[in-house]
């Protein structure tokens, strides 16, 4: 950020009056620029014993599937943006069953939110930002050509607990995978933008209180 | 938004290519910057039968009662950021229990992210931002005097759930009050700045979809 959106002018980084961190401040009008994490939002759409997952046409992990999911838009409820990224990148109609995951991925300041849907009819098709659109039942998924350790966990939970015939929020956080010790379980497409996972489940990512 | 903060230029609201929402776009540098909603991360701290509020020492809502909850920040994890906004707010240690409330509040482009969470000691004390900090039981909550239509449903919830002994995830969207037809149970400080709260527990705001 160079120039204040307000009136032009240019920006410094300091920390304001009263405030803990360095924020993007207007040298001309004052006006203090905040940035703040993202949400994403998206589905595991089922049908019967199988997901519908989109292989990606776009970057980053053009190729690779994953569950249609996207930017939470202003205006939006998290689930009308599960139900609309779900539209959009697979023409799929689905209703909402239950949030299912909330992932941290606090080195790209990102938390997703995924929900389990119920398909409404199989006229599903790819859309602008996906190659594919197709049913996996869990020994069809391509495992080891998953977009993102996100999607990845989430569905290996996902099958665990459909098994275990209970499901419950997931929540974990995603770490950069440092290249002097990679996760033993990050193999296949790893590179050193693929995060490694570290979350267990219902285990809570909870910081300095360690426990 | 008047100026692009990368490059200075004048932007305009039109819809990039490939897209379906109006942005703001630089007419001069074609930078599209995207406006998306904000998490908000508090804690619910317990301790015995009691729970900690903070009566805002800052507008909006000055001298109502609150939970310690703000904006996530960059970098942080949802819990990570609860657990430090406690601390700024209420000077209170707490490790975190479970995530309890989940509420979107479309109309400010706002998701509320709210944790049962333990104190793990009495010095609490009140933050820059707070007048007091008390522990309450259910029967000593200021209801009247709580500050947001999120914390009044979620304590009311809380409660319910403790006597119950059976805490679930609370899910719910905040709409704002139509002053043509206010909510009964909206009354006391209501003004129209008090949103109305239309959640229904586990009810799931699963828009289109209308089940």
């Amino acid at each position: 950020m160079n120039f204040c959106s307000q009136c032009g002018g240019r920006v410094g980084l300091r920390v304001p009056p009263g405030d803990t961190l360095p924020r993007y401040v207007c040298n001309a009008c004052g006006t203090v620029h905040y940035e703040n994490p993202k949400l994403i939002v998206g589905c595991i759409p089922e049908w019967e014993n199988r997901i519908l997952l989109c292989r990606r046409a776009i970057e980053p992990r053009h190729g690779l599937w994953t569950v249609p999911a996207g930017f939470l838009e202003n205006g939006e409820t998290l689930a009308a943006g599960a139900m609309r990224e779900t539209l959009e990148e697979a023409n799929a109609r689905v209703e909402i069953i239950d949030l299912y995951a909330v992932y941290n991925i606090p080195h790209i300041s990102q938390v997703y939110m995924l929900f389990r849907a119920r398909l409404l009819d199989l006229g599903f098709a790819p859309g602008d930002e996906t190659l594919e659109t197709q049913l996996f039942t869990e020994e069809e998924v391509p495992w080891s050509a998953l977009a993102f350790a996100t999607v990845r966990n989430t569905l290996g939970h996902y099958f665990a607990d459909r098994r275990a015939r209970a499901f419950r929020l997931r929540m974990g956080t995603i770490e950069p995978m440092k290249p002097s010790a990679p996760a033993p379980h990050e193999t296949g497409q790893a590179d050193e933008n693929t995060p490694a996972a570290t979350d267990s489940g219902r285990t809570l990512d909870n910081g300095a209180a360690g426990g």
